[in-house]
């Protein structure tokens, strides 16, 4: 396995790859791997012939009382993870190699950011939006592979590649889950102990939703005043939102007649958690 | 040659020169082809196997009171030039190809679009970078070509290729010049005769600061009051800048100790027309 900090080390690997004519699958990431990430590399690594990770916690994407600095990082493991799941690179450049002095340009996706995370974090999606344009131009790989936990982070990539004619295909992954169908994320390990017991409350409340729309529930506003209502009794618990949008436009609804997206972000202490379920489509993924 | 209207059939037809090994040469125009064009297109044709030129007057890049819907077509006109420089193919795109119901994504390159034009012309270069963003994600050329006329669209271009490092080379290539000096530009039709006679003013200030600079001129405020001077003695002329910034960053200077853009944009009657000089540069190219 490839492990590179340039961006002409990993565009060489992907070049000599290409010319060899095999096809190239990409997964973003922040590293500090779990089960989510790995299911990413194993996706990529059935459909393309090799497999780029890149790991790169980006400024761009937090906001300044953020947590940055304190994300975590665990290098050595992530790659001995990567290298178990076959992964072919880890490109993990600097952050000066990503921007170098005198770097200005962004990229903005309108419209699909100006609500749920893009409200509670100005300037995130920017961020991402940015970032995931650079290393797609970089790595140039016939798929990229994001994970549904991101649900609004996904919908904006899909926009901004058909938006600008980006040549490559996105694959959105279903969530992956702790046994007692906590999300997993690398923020998990923020929690205490009580936090994280606390934290349940989020997928079994997003459960009661999927039951209730299963029993034919269609009014958004009584779907997620029930997820509300749990998210309340949880003392430990703080909704920054909880609400109901359209797929893949992120539009308010009042009643699901189409594919919906129940999206929740929720304090534990200092520690911001999110996820979400797809409702009215066929497999639940994005 | 290949005419065609469609991202599909421009991609193709790259696809298929690029799995033959020939290198694709690109130039972005808006059409109504005068002998700058052509210049850009030969240089093109020397430097690549094959060379695409877009024809696509962009709404993106027009502000609400700009001349999007006078700007001169002629895609007949147009096609015969380019058949006869060489041209392998043509991608003439509707604006709903380019920007189908939804479309919301834009590029902004910051810093350097806050002055010049960008000023005069709020917004005039985040179209000029999202349209052209989208071109090369859909030719993916070798090398693109930009006239060293469109001076500062050639640095915030130079400047987001290098930023969100896309896998291209960009070729700056000087003014084509009338007989008596008037840089050539598809709005020169706009002119009255009298006006086309006055506007000769504009390369006439320019020689003037050059000879000037090269007797040794360093002073940048001195310099444009010379080239504000011979304008204002011209009654049909009505500045809306002419300024001194270092180049590529386009920060003011007040002395000149290295490559500057000497950079003005006048109007004559309703028609504003640009034109620049690059001093202290080996070949006063960018």
């Amino acid at each position: 396995m490839l492990i590179c900090r340039t961006i002409k080390e990993i565009r060489d690997f992907v070049r000599q790859a290409r010319s060899r004519g095999l096809t190239v699958g990409f997964v973003p990431t922040m590293g500090y791997f779990h089960e989510g990430h790995l299911t990413l590399m194993r996706r990529a690594k059935e459909a393309c012939d090799v497999v780029v990770v890149s790991i790169f916690v980006n400024p761009l994407q937090f906001g300044p009382r953020e947590d940055y600095d304190r994300y975590p990082r665990d290098l050595d493991r992530d790659v001995s993870l990567a290298r178990e799941v076959g992964v072919d690179a880890i490109f993990h450049p600097s952050v000066e190699e990503m921007y170098p002095p005198g770097f200005t340009t962004h990229v903005d996706v309108e419209g699909l950011t100006e609500c749920l995370c893009g409200l509670s974090r100005p300037g995130h999606f920017r961020g991402v939006a940015t970032v995931v344009t650079k290393l797609f131009n970089i790595v140039r790989p016939d798929r990229a592979f994001f994970g549904q936990k991101d649900a609004q982070q996904a919908l904006v990539i899909r926009r901004m590649v058909e938006d600008l004619n980006m040549d490559l295909e996105i694959v959105t992954v279903p969530t992956v889950r702790e046994e007692d169908g906590l999300a997993m994320s690398s923020r998990n390990v923020y929690l205490s102990p009580e936090e994280r017991r606390a934290a349940t409350v989020l997928s079994r409340s997003l459960e009661a939703a999927r039951r209730a729309y299963e029993s034919g529930e269609r009014d958004a506003g009584r779907l997620v005043e029930l997820v509300r209502g749990m998210i309340a009794a949880e003392p430990r618990a703080l909704v920054d939102y909880v609400e109901i949008r359209s797929v893949p436009d992120l539009k308010p609804v009042s009643r699901l007649d189409g594919p919906a997206l129940l999206a929740l972000a929720v304090r534990f202490g200092s520690t911001r958690l999110i996820d979400n379920l797809v409702l009215g489509s066929p497999d639940g993924v994005l």
